[in-house]
């Protein structure tokens, strides 16, 4: 419980209110410092306990010299330095500002984003160069238009730059606006320009994204496909196409997956996890590896029981015009799906009712 | 009549300015009120209307308990509740704000909208962590570069915040402006990294954007297709590629699908509503599961009828080069367009009259 | 010449240059009169014109009463109009702003624009709708918290709608800020809604123009393939994957098309204008529907002739690698396109020199 | 050494921030003139080393005429001149500027970004065509709106056009704002015409810079896998839909590529340069046109020694998804694989040490 996701980034976020808080004369008060004290121990207490349970067990990585235990002692080890080498508290406080990079290791699509500028870095510097020599030129120019009229705003070229920055970033303060026909002219080309390395950013990193996106969830989903058993039967190429059709869904506990009497326009494979097919007179459970809902598919009528998850769950969906196509490619699994259906129809009517979309894969 | 979209919308505008007039002192006037309460009333009486419609036609989900029901309540219960509770009518009638939630029930997308945001979460979520990483180490380095010089303006972190608020979206009011070179420097990074988180935002949601478009266009159109009673011959997989290459089309009433005379580039089938061919000496009637524009394709020449629509008609539309494709995979269904085509230029000639372009599917 | 579109061009900035001039007290003078209304009777000239060439050739739609038209119309008629009812000239000559509407009629990519918008109607407006939910909910708890500060910058509920619109567009003028803690995190709020609304624009025109463009360049490129009479043994599904292999390539006269001497990455089929091979002793032209440098993808060599446009020409350009998979897939073509190479060099042999690149198709 | 990468941008940035310094008075001092004389000595000295070198070898283009030429031309030129001509120094050394474009030559990504400038250029015209438009309109509407309340920010047209520019790019600085109902009303329509305006830009440089992006990166992948000896085996459409598949991974010198007892989810092909395994007693150097890590793909175990690059490698990565995927369609392939990974296994295990993960192709 000690180090669990939610008391931490409670901890986190009292810590830096507190140290928010700390910067201001009105609020500053004893028992801020003392939140931040406790908020430091907590950090502290944690490395201290990932330190020994990676003594422990050592099957991990080591803990210490790890990237995360260098972001720790970033997180613990400044604030105390800096009160010891005399800076006031107020100053020596905001280093906790540091704790926010604590975000940084949980966050899972952190490395994605880190890959993609990797992946795209040369076409983004081309656009950064594009920008810098935009930004100097532009400078120039309205150095040269605006300085003998504006001379505290444009009268030196540092003073153009800071105005080219925010016009070129289309932020606009207004500290420093040009006033000249010339000046004008440039800001407008300037702001024009800003649109277009605007757009080409966002179309280098949306390209980027979009591919890097696309591969990760294959790989994700065909691991996933792996370890339901009905499908080892295909070969890889079926697998490789199978696993372009499905998608993943993560369930929370007690989510209602198909609901009775609905129009069923898919089926599912579980990845992992546990559901329950609600029917009488003893809802039957199904676990990773199994499939339900193909009779949906197969007949077209609509659910025939609802089905809860029991536990967090990973199902991997096949739409109905996915169905068709896959089945149609490879009537051996067809086949194979509809003897299984009709096992699972005969046994069920037998038992007096009718458990139409779900049963457990063997 | 009374619960129709147009009327509702206008009373929403009305209401929706009634209550801005409200605002202002000039403006306030006895009929802004009774324009507020005719709202207000218009709205408790829709309520009323769906309620007892709800009851008597059992076949859809019931309305009371139901989230539109709850939208509903939202627009109905507060201002009165604020009145009694002795607000002053301008403070009061600003609740009548929460009437614009109405229109998040009426528009198509939104569901699709929540979609992409529900799938693209993680991703999302990195990007909005970056900002914080950013937004508050950004604050702290102006904060301390800033806050001798600008006091009232960079002397706390959470004014530095909010200056690094309003430059990291590029907002840039201008109210508060760094002036020393570290600050300058700090705010011309903090407007590349807001270019730089803009840019991943827009990419991760034009990609899921662009994902769950053509997944919805395609099983809706894959819908249309199974209504086409000439291309159930097709098996599955034939089914599936049509779909990738058929473009939907809403039509209004009396909507001209093709002009006689004009080069003929596609073929349309009619997935729901009625069209017309204008031919001598009367109009045929084509309806929904009919096909026409295929001699066209076949022969190359022009339209020889203009196509009307008789009521709102959906069409599916194959361009000519994915005709080509498709019928040269496809050797069976050119076959029989062929002979559907000739049986419908032979009776036609008969009668003394040329259809060309639009005859209806049995 | 009259009606050319440099001409046009030319009149149409002078005559705005010249009604932004009137504007001005200071420059407003005679001459700028006499030049707008210069430029008014070129523009009644050339609808003049117009109508007149429409009565002479029949065959194409009436000028008279075309949209064509009525933006002529719009762009001669209310100037005069405005001047008769006694409209100060610097008033009345504002109205030739609509000569700028001229621009719309002949740039051609806004049908593709509008289309797109169209297309995406539903989704566009999905965004708008929670600009707008955003808008006015922002704008009510901004009022509500800044309006007793600063009653005069969002005391009424237009004012803070004001600050609303240019917040959540990132505009940020600056004149209305909030000062309030209350007021700033509904302003951060309202910020970074701006960025997710303006990503989901984005993303949105982003898809539609993707999808949009990349059909409308396969019909161009299909259409030109139609005209090269050597792909015509190719059969109807080989056409279309070939289209999507080749760029379409448009070359102002004398443009050099390959350089001798460099490696040949890519052959060319002509599908409108004329090339020139610049082989000793003559050069010999090659028109539309011929190929040329395939003897560099044949053999891997380096081009052995230069090759110029005569005219603008339109080029349909296969790149190396799809070539090989084209041919491999297709050998039909692929050993005729050796046939043909082979009797291209043979006769030239004979000629007593060599033309190794570029040979006139039958 | 002297013309190496390093010194070039050491120098420019030191000449770009010594003129930038000029044009401040208080830091104008005689060794800021000449540190700008160095840098502009420096670039001369380059030019003049480039100009005999290209004389002495032959083979490439010559130097002198070349774009490059003339870039570094306008670098060393332009400022000697101006002094000459009397301007003063901190005027003259503005020309300094010019450096900065000698960037440009040096981005690999520069020719990418001007040919989908290029490609896009006519709906990219279209969309500025937009922008003119409503700027001109919105300059009008809000000339006429706000001209006579406040005469000297929107009393004439040209002061309404920059009003117009900093809204509709959304920069917005504050200088001027409208403050009648009807000129904020445009201002609004304006800003949302802008974030319109922005979203096309966006989507359409995004989708030409996909486009662009994939050719490429599918060349220049095509271009290393026809170097790798193992896979000339394959005909032309194997190559295709092998390149499709792979990635490429430029490596600086002593990269670790594959880290002994981690899992194996891909195997590798040396497209240039050398990697070494680090197997007992002595590693084993892999030249370029080899190929590591199969072993892990057949048999699912973890990788059995560390690989490591030598010098600057690029390698071709494969999946283990798309392994099976090609491997399946391409039987040869895959046994000609097993057969070599038996021949590796073999002569190893003899010499009584296992080299499992890495062996050099003949």
């Amino acid at each position: 419980m000690f180090v669990s996701g939610r008391v931490k980034y409670a901890v986190l976020v009292i810590g830096l209110v507190a140290m928010a808080a700390m910067t201001v004369p009105g609020l500053r008060a004893p028992w801020i410092t003392a939140a931040l004290w406790v908020c430091l121990g907590y950090f502290a207490a944690e490395m201290a306990l990932k330190t020994r349970q990676s003594s422990h067990f050592g099957r991990k990585p080591p803990y210490l010299g790890s990237a995360e235990f260098w972001w720790d002692v970033l997180g613990v080890v400044p604030v105390p330095l800096a009160l010891i080498a005399g800076l006031p508290p107020e100053k020596a406080w905001l280093l906790a500002s540091l704790w926010i990079l604590k975000l940084a290791t949980v966050v899972p699509g952190l490395s994605l984003l880190g890959r993609i500028i990797h992946l795209e870095a040369r076409p983004l510097a081309s656009v950064f160069v594009i920008f810098l020599i935009v930004l100097l030129l532009a400078s120039v120019a309205v150095h040269l238009a605006e300085g003998p009229g504006q001379p505290e705003k444009f009268g030196t070229l540092p003073l153009a730059l800071w105005w080219a920055v925010t016009t070129l970033t289309t932020t606009g303060y207004g500290d420093a606006v040009p006033e000249t026909f010339v000046g004008r002219s440039v800001a407008g080309l300037v702001m024009i320009c800003g649109l277009g390395v605007f757009g080409l950013w966002t179309g280098i990193l949306a390209t980027g994204f979009a591919n890097e996106h696309r591969r990760r969830e294959f790989i994700r989903t065909y691991e996933l496909v792996t370890r339901v058993p009905f499908l080892r039967t295909l070969d890889a190429a079926g697998v490789i196409e199978l696993t372009r059709m499905l998608r993943r869904q993560d369930l929370a506990e007690r989510s209602v997956v198909v609901r009775r009497g609905r129009a069923g326009d898919c089926m599912f494979f579980i990845a992992s996890g546990e559901v329950e097919v609600q029917v009488e007179p003893k809802p039957i459970r199904l676990a990773a590896g199994s499939f339900f809902g193909e009779f949906a598919l197969l007949d077209g009528a609509p659910r025939t029981a609802t089905v809860v998850t029991t536990r967090p769950t990973t199902l991997l969906t096949l739409d109905v015009t996915d169905f068709h196509a896959f089945t149609a490619q490879h009537p051996d699994l067809a086949r194979e799906l509809e003897a299984e259906a009709a096992r699972r129809r005969a046994p069920v009517k037998d038992a007096g009712h009718i458990v139409n979309d779900a049963d457990a894969a063997q």
